[in-house]
């Protein structure tokens, strides 16, 4: 097991994907009105890509056309002093393509806004990267 | 209540605070070698500043240096379909006066990580907002 300097647990590209596969709520950085901005969004990860939804014509929908996002997924219990953390930077880029479309809402992306769903985003995951924490280590 | 495009709850700065002072955990926007990183992060909030520590000499504390940072904690449940997100854009700056420092030290700021913790970060939360589901509007 590789330890970072902060004595977690670094998880190589498959356990982080392996991780992202079982979440489906991530936080996305992207960048509004020149400021960072960090938003909750519903994902799934398919064909190791991250694929969420947007409204067509927010601010979100234009800060995701192809930009350089960094996308976490977690799962931290502080009682129990478990979890991992998954990092994600890529492009985002908007699925155009009808069928690759269609392929997508068959996989029944979630979301928590009650509207504004007409885009979907994917960002690429070849630069993943992961921290867990070890097991009975504590701070 | 001010619901945004997206049938979500508008909060306004107070609500958002409230929610806040509610959470240790967030995750937090810095530019690492020229990309964009979200890393989960224990903070509490002390006199309406966002308050968490970082390990001296690591890249996240080079990133939180007098940086523009975005701050983002929720509470979402997606099987009740209930939850809220609260966004902070603020400039990090490191809390370097000693009594302020112990002040901090008393209010016990959690952190997930067994090391790296020498220093302690503030963010200002000027520029706080949220957003809430609406209890019983689903997607």
């Amino acid at each position: 097991m590789e330890v970072d300097r902060n004595g977690l647990e670094i998880l190589d590209r498959e356990a982080s994907l392996r991780l992202l596969a079982s979440a489906t709520l991530g936080r996305i950085a992207v960048t509004i009105g020149a400021l960072p901005v960090v938003l909750p969004v519903n994902f799934r990860l398919v064909d190791d890509r991250i694929v969420f939804r947007t409204g067509i014509g927010t601010k979100f929908d234009a800060a995701t056309r192809n930009a350089v996002v960094a996308f976490e997924a977690d799962d931290i219990d502080p009682m129990s002093h478990t979890g991992w953390s998954v990092l994600i930077t890529g492009i985002a880029r908007e699925v155009t393509d009808p069928l690759e479309r269609d392929a997508l809402e068959a996989a029944n992306i979630p979301r928590w806004a009650p509207t504004g769903d007409g885009r979907l985003v994917e960002v690429s995951t070849e630069m993943a990267s992961g921290r867990r924490i070890v097991p009975g280590v504590r701070p």
